[in-house]
């Protein structure tokens, strides 16, 4: 194994952080049993919404040993029950968390047995099939990943495919603003899914913007990759197509001159991955614009892409980032771990009685 | 064809309520652009959550000529794009009714196309490959077909299953009502999904309450299956352990005397469809367990299980009942046609300066 890797799988050093998560997760209100919402339908007859667990979870997760803690502890704060698998570079230290983790468990009865582990990609691929025991899989992983799952199953899947970002840069930008926000979108923490990959320039504000963007981010020791346009500007290498679609997770930028803001969305809707966008203006009719037309599920303005995340955006804790349009979209907190069900309260209700005139409904909203 | 589905096939008699249902659509609330939630991150720093679109649907539908017309116009109230098939026994009229509708949308540039038809099943298994541009997909009809539509796509299938409803008499009932109860959720609709197919009896009731429900139900021509200690008590078919997981869609009801409250419970939650169930009971304290413990969409107390119902439960228009887990539950309104994104409105903000300590986050939620 390289270096970095079996670095990055140490969890000595991390280990007050994990425990320092758990504590946070504990103080944070419980996402099952919250009432979404009552509505009377007639004298002694309520509607009543409220959150429930989804039931059975399988989450096949990455090499992080702090990921397995993570994650079962948000499976417990949410009352379901779940099939873990961690990546196996780390099923030794996984397999310790999880001994530590299911012994708690049997202490007390409603618990014991709700966490299982999964140590092979056999076990997976029975998982899979059992579409009428198990309730949403959760691949946290590469794009091909989410692929050979969603192929394989009956099962829903929450899933976070590629994360291709832009910055757009338009024609009322403040130059040192969106040269700031670039650089922290591409280099505050370049290997995560929210960092940026793109970066669009309007023609009208590229040769102010571009040669002050390329000197902080050559600075932080970004590779610039760029179309004609923007290389008739600043020094940097020649962009192929396949550079729109690619997600380097490193640092390198694509950097493309746009004629106009339509050019900017229309790119960005379908060279993205309707992940996060953003964009940098003082023209607040553009972006709203953006703000309304990038189909992404994290739009900004004026703000790193960065931000795209359940911690930040508040949220307490972080269940990943959705791809999804459905359940789940962007950063998913808690409450993407929950469902719902509807509870009627009557006292003998039919609905002959309202069929035939007898009864009328009466709806009125009451308070949760 | 037989008589009663060319008589179902027929639009004349539909059309007023055809038309009156897509005027009660059009006054109802537009569920995209609704503000969901709103939270200052920090100075000049709001973070936004606003229902949109899903986006491109694909809805099979059964030969019902209403349906294209109802299915048409909810998609469109909400935004969506969509691709519609219904049944070929009903091809030409949903050929006429589609021609009517695309006319219309053809007079406004922003809508022209937005919905197309499908006219064969080979159209549906292309469309199911299409997972890069459909966003979801709506089956209604049989359990198989949305087995079916499930093993062919990686798209998201908000689909309903079988229907298979319970009535549990509990001991505490009162003997009239559980037989009113039971009555209407076994004949005031048989042929629909939340119509009962199971009543459940407790061992302490029986001898009072069946021969007064058989009485009730023999009179609604409904045909009785028991098992052996309820034809110990009135006079019935014997029960088969198919019958327990029968969806009968008819004027056919299976029974069974339980031992007690868990058993009923366990048994909903074995062989019911998670979908409606219902007790009857004077015990408040048993009915809320009931409705905490039953796992299904839709739980009542002392109500029938005909009411699981978008209509009844006062959401206006209903798109279908989900017995999925995930995204739609039960009864699914307009709001099951939406979903939503994230729009932060910063003034700067790099993420480096919130890492650094430089500044902090200051979380308020603020009014929609």
């Amino acid at each position: 194994m390289a270096a970095p890797l079996i670095q990055r799988l140490g969890l000595e050093k991390k280990y007050a952080g994990v425990v320092d998560g758990v504590r946070q997760l504990i103080a944070l209100p419980d996402p099952a049993g919250e009432i979404l919402g009552r509505r009377r339908l007639d004298d002694d007859f309520v509607l009543t919404r409220i959150a429930v667990p989804i039931g059975v979870l399988g989450i096949v997760f990455e090499s992080r040993p702090d990921a397995l803690v993570q994650i079962a502890t948000l499976c417990l704060k949410s009352g379901n029950a779940a099939i873990l698998k961690g990546g196996s570079e780390a099923s030794r230290t996984n397999a310790a968390l999880f001994d530590a983790i299911d012994a708690a468990l049997r202490e007390d009865p409603a618990l014991a047995g709700a966490l299982h582990l999964a140590e092979t990609r056999a076990e997976i691929q029975s998982l899979l099939a059992l579409d009428d025991l198990v309730d949403l899989i959760i691949p946290r992983g590469s794009n091909e990943l989410v692929r050979d799952i969603k192929d394989a199953t009956r099962i829903p899947v929450m899933g976070h495919a590629d994360g291709i970002c832009h910055v757009f840069v338009d024609a009322g930008a403040d130059v040192a603003m969106a040269a700031r926000i670039t650089r922290d979108a591409k280099t505050q923490y370049p290997a995560v899914c929210n960092a940026a990959e793109t970066l669009l320039v309007h023609e009208a504000i590229a040769p102010r913007f571009l040669p002050a963007a390329a000197l902080a981010l050559r600075d932080a020791g970004v590779e610039l990759r760029g179309d004609a346009a923007t290389r008739a500007l600043i020094e940097a290498a020649p962009c192929s197509d396949a550079d729109w679609d690619t997600e380097y997770l490193d640092l390198v930028l694509a950097i493309k001159v746009v004629a106009g803001f339509d050019e900017a969305v229309e790119f960005i809707n379908a060279h993205g991955s309707h992940h996060t966008d953003t964009i940098v203006t003082a023209d607040a009719a553009a972006a709203e614009s953006f703000l309304s037309r990038v189909d992404s599920a994290t739009v900004l303005w004026n703000a790193s892409t960065r931000f795209a995340d359940g911690f930040r955006f508040g949220m307490g804790a972080e269940v990943g980032i959705s791809t999804n349009r459905v359940h789940a979209r962007g950063p998913v907190g808690l409450d993407g771990l929950v469902t719902y069900k509807y509870q009627v309260r009557g006292s003998g209700q039919v609905v002959a009685d309202y069929e035939s005139g007898a009864r009328s409904y009466r709806y009125e909203e009451l308070p949760t």
